[in-house]
């Protein structure tokens, strides 16, 4: 159950360059039997099919020298090259440089929750060049296609990633395929069209495009191709973790003690999890406990349900919610994200789309951060667990915000317009009682 | 005539505050009889109806030290705190903290214009929390407001003002009023009421909008309101320096040679100006010859118009244009405009709308960014300038994105879609010829 979104995807014929340098990356190993695999373009493992990540040689032992490395670094992900799995020169790469997007100090919503004033932050990914957190993940898939030799970067996509990878492939002079269902909104396509590159619409819903990928994969049409999340999979998810690094940077380096997170495949939780850890290996961070919290909409809860029911598996569910960044019915690390929650004493929680528009509004007229549904989700679920006793409002919370609220213009349309219609004078003015 | 749009508005009666701290800002001084004033929120000469603007004490003297302490700084404009009118420790106050945006080496983008690649750059203002240049102003007029006691900030908008007001007045504890025509798109009506303040919508186009700001200003209905474009524009306005601070430092403390700057008012190219020779003053760069050249969209190019004509004076226009964001048909530093462009040995050219669409695509397909349509004109009159050989191919060149495509979808959805639209099979993909 498990690995069964894996074990169904056909696994790619190892195809692993010689000579690949990806800096402290050392080999691919297995996150279920351990087993090891030189570095290349594979994503699940050849003995037990579970998925693979990268191992590190991380530079441990002087941890002094390496604060001060990062901190001369550049104001975006590269400052933590070391910790990526990129070469050494990977800022001097045309590349979309995204990450060091704001860690917001959020006093006024943390008013609203009831929270300790100073002690709620929003971490802001909407800063990000294509406005979502996928610009992190897709700029390690660039370097590993680099590294592998790929010319053409392609995804299956509904949205964010498909603008984060044609804006990185324009950058990186890559040439970029990307398949969309072929009815989504327009919007989303002229958002992912604009790089000029390919956009091929597929007759079906997102599970067609996804079917048809992997089909790709394994034929020689597919050849020379990296899919970021697919066979550049365990590079591209490493992205992640650079949002638990500036956290921790960010509030002068010290872990947060709670963080809300929001679940879609579950890989950016697990990888956040993943950099704390690291952060404390290298003594960069003292060691404390923290905990994790995931957030889901309640129209696509599959985790959440596993995690109140007490259940190690996650049962699929068929995604029904605004929230379409966040909508994968069967997530493939939801087990991961189950096992990290509750081994931190974390949780997770969903709440309804009425109140994922609630919290976009919420975040919007507090701190003035337009976020997208995703980021509704987060700030909802965030808000419940305050409500709830659940997360403790003394201690430091960290809620991440995924994406842009331009993107999903249309969750707070219909209830979002002026206060008042006027005509041009003083008098009508006085009249709508607005001075 | 230099002075007809100021001069038809009525002087507020000036309220100076005694004890502004607004740092470096000295006073108020005449840009045409140079007859200086205490700071307050007043924006017309009482003598003679020009435009204020800021006077500085500026830091001279050991620029080294100067430098330091900038490059110690965070990683926004409050890094040049000293040299804007803000109290010295505004960084520690709520606010959006908009800036050091990334200077993009467009070396994909020079190629197609026949510029030497590593020479040519765009400064991607589209980073900016709500995503254009406009938090840098409004970052200043919250300051002002504050030290001013003002607790309401208004302004009229067409757009990315409306957004960047709501968005920054949300943060800092502001309660905003912001005046739009009535007849505005949805999109951006959502984008400039989602921050849950007042937003009016007012019976008539954007003159109507501006007049009743004006009426409303000297009313005591409008007591308490910093209108951060009108009575707070001297302190607004110098938001606009900091993209020449930071295109500087971004270079090595170096002046570009070239900059090639939209036009809607003017005030931003005269401010960038402002920036650059105040960096030479402070001796953090060191002096050589720039030039400054200004882009308008043909259907809205009184500057343009008059700089070709080799007038002095700029002769209104009814605007006629996809870049909205530009379309100010009389704008008030035309005049100035002409000065800085004639005084650098730079121009004023503009470009028709369907040179807009195509330059928003080259930029997306060579550098992965997607700009509104005012980065559109910029890039296109860029083009342009090259194809004529006015620009200089050999020469550091920086062009300025001030705001996001994610703004005006409209402008490219007509022409920007799938390459293909295919059955999920790979037969299917194969007749596409797209592999």
């Amino acid at each position: 159950m498990r690995r069964k979104g894996l074990a169904s995807m056909a696994v790619q014929t190892v195809a692993t360059a010689k000579n690949v340098d990806l800096g402290p990356a050392a080999a691919l190993s297995c996150r279920e039997c351990g087993e090891r695999f030189p570095l290349g373009p594979i994503f699940a493992c050849e003995l037990c099919f579970g998925p693979l990540e990268i191992a590190y040689d991380l530079p441990v032992g002087d941890p002094e020298a390496l604060r001060k490395r990062i901190e001369a670094g550049p104001a975006n992900i590269w400052r933590y090259a070391p910790l990526l799995p990129v070469p050494a020169d990977v800022a001097d790469k045309p590349n979309l440089n995204p990450g060091w997007t704001q860690l917001v100090r959020a006093d006024n919503l943390a008013r609203e929750l009831g929270a300790e004033p100073g002690k709620l932050f929003v971490k802001d990914d909407s800063g990000n060049p294509t406005h979502s957190f996928k610009d992190r993940v897709v700029a390690q898939a660039i370097e590993a296609a680099r590294a592998f030799g790929f010319t053409t970067l392609s995804c299956s996509s509904t949205g964010n990633l498909a603008g984060a990878v044609g804006a990185a492939a324009a950058r990186a002079g890559f040439r970029s395929c990307v398949f969309i269902p072929h009815d989504l909104e327009q919007g989303k396509v002229v958002m992912a069209a604009v790089y000029g590159d390919d956009l091929v619409g597929i007759e079906g819903n997102y599970d067609d495009v996804n079917r048809f990928c992997s089909e790709l994969i394994g034929d020689p049409l597919g050849e020379g191709w990296g899919f970021v999340n697919v066979n550049l999979r365990p590079y591209y998810a490493e992205g992640s973790k650079t949002l638990a690094y500036e956290i921790c940077e960010q509030l002068g380096w010290e872990l947060p003690d709670q963080l809300v997170i929001p679940i879609a495949s579950g890989s950016q939780l697990t990888k956040i999890d993943k950099g704390l850890q690291e952060l404390v290996r290298l003594g960069l961070v003292e060691d404390k406990p923290y905990k994790i919290f995931g957030a889901q909409a309640e129209g696509c809860s599959p985790v959440s349900a596993a995690f109140k029911a007490g259940h190690d598996v996650v049962r699929p569910q068929k995604p029904d919610t605004i929230a379409k960044s966040l909508a994968i019915g069967n997530p493939a690390d939801g087990p991961y994200v189950l096992d990290i929650a509750r081994r931190t004493g974390g949780a997770v929680e969903d709440v309804d789309d009425e109140r994922v528009v609630e919290a976009i509004k919420l975040l919007a007229r507090t701190e003035g951060i337009f976020a997208e549904t995703a980021g509704g989700v987060t700030v909802g679920v965030t808000k419940k667990l305050f409500e709830a006793g659940v997360l403790d409002p003394s201690l430091t919370t960290v809620v991440l915000n995924t994406g842009d609220g331009l993107k999903t213009l249309d969750a707070v349309a219909p209830t979002t317009g002026p206060t008042a219609t006027i005509r041009p004078s003083l008098d009508a003015f006085r009249d709508a009682g607005l001075a």
